[in-house]
């Protein structure tokens, strides 16, 4: 199975699945109505569009690698559909240690989930973006921006765009629960996917609370920006996919968890690193958001930290009466730039980025190790995450 | 179980769910960052706080009238937990007809059920209260509006608002998937509170469109506005109770939803005509809400279309132009109701309840006669949801 043709699987199903459940038949709408329901159903698939599903392709790996495991480990039913998974991988078995594994599922059901994790990345994004008043995504009208100018009301596109956010949330985990029920480990399966959602809006919280510290203690602003990431991003972007894809090929919960966590934590953080480091480096092209957004939103974020602990202390002030400000110009948002590259807090995320990184692969290889296909194929995945760290 | 002690039981059981799904200690959180945290739990269990607990109540109803029928009629385990359910109303199970019944729950089980619709609505109403720019909720202030003057930001307010709500909504599903687990009919447990969420959601869409009718066809306006009860109130209100009650019991999936549909539509939309009236009629200290409050917000709702189809031409101008203004003032507001109750539109409204009111109980008397004690039980409770129609 190679990642392009997951990739167009996945896009497929995710159009397939948003459209099936919003557009439900036993759901009798007034004529007058249809409209403004077609509209939602029309955004609900247009949102959906265009992400690098990484999250989905991050599930899958860890399913494939976990049956592969599997395959070679004793099983309690030996007629269960993919008992037979690829030989090749057998040494990987040897590395499950305590892992206790059930008779699991087949790949369609799992790449069902695997959709359900990228649905709720949408429905999160869609409140994101109103929360944060941004009027792109992925380099088009974010949601509630698109509905604003269909209804022409900025309350009735914040209405719909709300509205919006909560039933991709819903469908998202009805295609959980769905792919669930032909599931050994359906109750586990729910309760891992619910406490995504949960360590992710908490996360959201959090991010509004760490726009409120003061900006006078960069070592406590970088650690709590720090633990939002666990929370705002780790938990949906890696340790979910993680604990789902291993849960769904019938690995037990507490183990299942271990390994998300173990490896999906420091993944996840350096990831969202990543993210804001691209955030001042790259072209707007390339990440569909343009350069130097999180400066012009005034976001609390490590790179502002590492920057405030590097300068001296006039750049300190500086930096400090223009975050406190309610905005800034494009001249303040290039001079931020150039503080945080120039300052070495550029340099200083990639160096955490890379520790990150090898943490979390070091975790991979006590697993799966990478003189196996499973290894390599974790590895490779995982590495789609953390583009800009050092070798 | 007097509906005193069930009511006891409810308050005290939201409360301790919320806090505990919310101050999960699995979720290690930075310590500037856990007054933030603390704040939206506590606003959570507040928000949680106070509602008439009609929801909970029906759903009990249903689980308790099923399981009686159930005591009676064949079962395929004569161990199940519930099969010794009060012998008195023996004769409902003549009346049960092709409902297949399976062993069914216990009834703390099916408490925790019922609490989870409880705090669905409630995550409901906090993004509702968004949506409209409601300052008040059952006589207190909103979740966002609470917020904002806690944390001294609309933006910030707003923001925790939405994420509240998701947090919320996430909740419910995580109480009633873990009631599930515990139930024969887990699955179709789950998918009819995930269908209960998506019902809402496209009910609060189409609550929108509504927003964007024109006034000058009263009929197609009433007929758009009933059809948005079926999906924004009589599916959290009656329909979804009714039919996890049955599940929960055992009955199966396509004899729960036709018995909730049934008698639910009809009740639901009787409920919401209730409010609307109630929301002219009543004073502000029984809703919790100031008279006339739709009035002001410039509501599209039944009561309104019936009073432009009453109205003489130049009082359909009148109201017309008042409500296709921005905004309403108090002596605008006043006339308002003067022309909804002089023109008959409260009456007309009256006879609406009434005539739904009556289909319900027909529904519920078919099933479950008046003669049984849970007939009794069951017209008790429903009549509980239309307190102003005629006997």
């Amino acid at each position: 199975m190679t990642i392009e043709t997951d990739l167009h699987k996945i896009e497929h199903r995710i159009a397939h699945l948003v459209r099936r459940h919003l557009a439900d038949d036993d759901i009798a709408i007034a004529l007058p109505l249809r409209r403004i329901a077609d509209l939602v159903t029309d955004q609900a698939v247009e949102s959906s569009k265009g992400g690098k599903r990484l999250r989905a392709l991050l599930a899958l790996a860890f399913f494939d690698a976990a049956l592969a495991s599997n395959a070679d480990a004793p099983t309690l039913d030996a007629d269960a559909p993919n008992a037979a998974a690829p030989a090749a991988d057998a040494p990987a078995a040897a590395t499950s240690g305590n892992a206790t594994l059930a008779p699991g599922t087949d790949r369609g059901t799992m790449l069902d989930l695997a959709c359900a994790i990228e649905v709720f990345q949408t429905a999160a994004l869609v409140h994101d973006d109103i929360i944060d008043e941004s009027p792109l995504r992925r380099g088009r009208p974010s949601a509630h921006t698109a509905l604003t100018h269909v209804t022409n009301s900025s309350a009735i596109g914040r209405g719909l765009g709300i509205m919006l956010g909560d039933l991709l949330a819903t469908e998202s985990v009805a295609i959980a629960e769905h792919a669930a029920q032909r599931m050994t480990n359906d109750h586990a399966v729910i309760e891992a996917f619910l406490d995504m959602h949960r360590e992710v809006e908490v996360g959201q919280v959090l991010d509004l609370g760490v726009e409120m510290t003061p900006l006078d203690d960069p070592k406590a602003l970088a650690d709590a920006s720090l633990n939002v990431f666990r929370w705002k991003t780790a938990s949906y972007t890696t340790i979910a996919p993680i604990r789902l894809g291993l849960l769904a090929a019938g690995m037990d919960r507490a183990e299942a968890r271990r390994r998300a966590l173990a490896i999906g934590v420091p993944l996840g953080v350096a990831f969202q690193l990543t993210d804001d480091l691209l955030d001042v480096t790259a072209d707007s092209h390339r990440t569909g958001k343009p350069v130097g957004g999180d400066i012009r939103e005034g976001k609390r974020t490590v790179l502002l930290a590492d920057a405030l602990a590097a300068a001296n202390p006039d750049e300190r002030a500086e930096l400090i009466a223009m975050f406190e400000a309610p905005r800034r110009d494009e001249t303040q948002v290039r001079r931020a730039i150039e503080l945080f590259i120039g300052g070495g807090a550029s340099e200083r995320s990639l160096e955490r980025i890379t520790a990150l990184r090898d943490e979390s692969m070091a975790a991979v290889e006590h697993w799966w190790p990478a003189s196996t296909p499973s290894g390599r194929a974790l590895a490779e995945v995982c590495e789609r995450f953390v583009p800009l760290s050092r070798r």
